[in-house]
């Protein structure tokens, strides 16, 4: 678990549960993808930002692009974490990369990379302050990680 | 909480996640049924049988009847627990009681009675001896539990 | 499929997406909710409701209690069809029936009765004029069908 | 319409259903793989290939890798259609590339490629006979249209 502790802003375990499996007997590829946002939001959540509230207030985050590669599925009974690292991708835009490991042999299952931006009441994108100032301190943060 | 430990076989506790949530706010009516089975696999678990494990020997666990009442919805960010209990319904029925409750203040979320039966690989009902074994137990339990 | 159209205010056809079905390879108990629900909306369009707006308004729709009766499962590649009836329960609450049918062969799925009410801005039920006027005339619907 | 059904070898349409909406009101990521693995497996089905038939004889049709770009948002009420062309991508692999449009404007809503392999019995891959057959014809047919 170290390597996984040290390699992401953010961790998060979680479970199967049966109703996730299709009738391969695996989780079905669409089910990674609300395994992901409920990390994204649990992190945001973490550094303060409420995906909920943002929504009532008007400011939506939404995605943009999403890349998944598929490793190797996780089955009925199956434990893993999900590591989240989040940079800005560009003035608009940010990217989560989120990978999931089943555990505990630590097996890669997905590995992801979701592209977001923020929507204001008039449907343009525009970073809010507070979310600025998550990925400002994020990039500070791989700077300092690079230095290491 | 007491009550809810003493007044159920077993509990769970869980969180919503936001993408179970619908254009109302509110966690969808369906996802319920989806939190109840999780409850319900975990619970069985425990006691020795595994639906997966049962799946594969063509042994499928099914409900033949769902009465669910709403009480109040759960939200973005709400974290909650459910309460369960199993009886034996008929010769080849059992019920499970299933109460969900939001923390911390245990407001009612919904209150369900969920019938199952077990099918034998020609598709006849037929409960397995192990699960049988699981009912006997608890019918013993009930009538423990009344004498105090 | 005659029986059906003349027993039903509301018949809609759908078929078994892949994704809905679970590891037994049936369809997932919480996803027949799911079929209930867009009958129901689709329904309400017809007479002039629209589940969205309402929302919007907010007016929310809300289902108080759920009874399903599972009498066969739904498999990958099934058609089936949904007949709906909708009665006033009470002063503030109205029914739903709903029952589903495998196709062509009529083999009765699902038997659902869907008690639904409406809760005005403040939370409250309160019965929108639009939809009383709807209930209105299913109870003179169902007093001319008696007569014949 | 026509660009459609020209730029595709396969096309369906579809209909939104109000639990695929999340709390900002249009269909959650997730659910758009939903959409593309239902008419991917609609798409398979006409061409003789049943992918429950497939899963019961031990041939698994996986998923290796999505690409989804995201244009913009279903909401409650939106029809679509879903544009599907399958090309071989490699000796073991092969892509879909699937592209949903708002009806009736034709506005792009989301853009994919989903790569696939199958896995046999052993869990290692290999494209089953009537699967390369397929894909045979596909490539045949995109000689052709570049001829055109």
């Amino acid at each position: 678990m170290n390597m996984i502790h040290t390699s992401y802003a953010y961790t998060h375990e979680m479970s199967v549960r049966d109703y996730e499996c299709d009738m391969q007997g695996i989780v079905n590829n669409s089910v990674y993808q609300n395994y992901l946002e409920h990390v994204r939001h649990e992190y945001l959540k973490r550094v303060g930002i409420d995906f909920a509230d943002y929504t009532r207030r008007g400011l939506n985050l939404v995605v943009v692009r999403a890349e998944l590669d598929y490793k190797s599925p996780l089955q009925s009974g199956d434990r893993f974490v999900v590591g989240l690292n989040l940079w800005r991708e560009s003035q608009l835009k940010f990217a989560f990369y989120q990978d999931i490991y089943r555990m505990p042999d630590m097996k890669p299952v997905v590995k992801a990379k979701i592209i977001g931006t923020a929507l204001n009441e008039r449907g343009r994108p525009q970073i809010p302050a507070g979310f600025a100032a998550v990925l400002m301190h994020n990039v500070r943060k791989k700077d300092e990680k690079y230095q290491e």
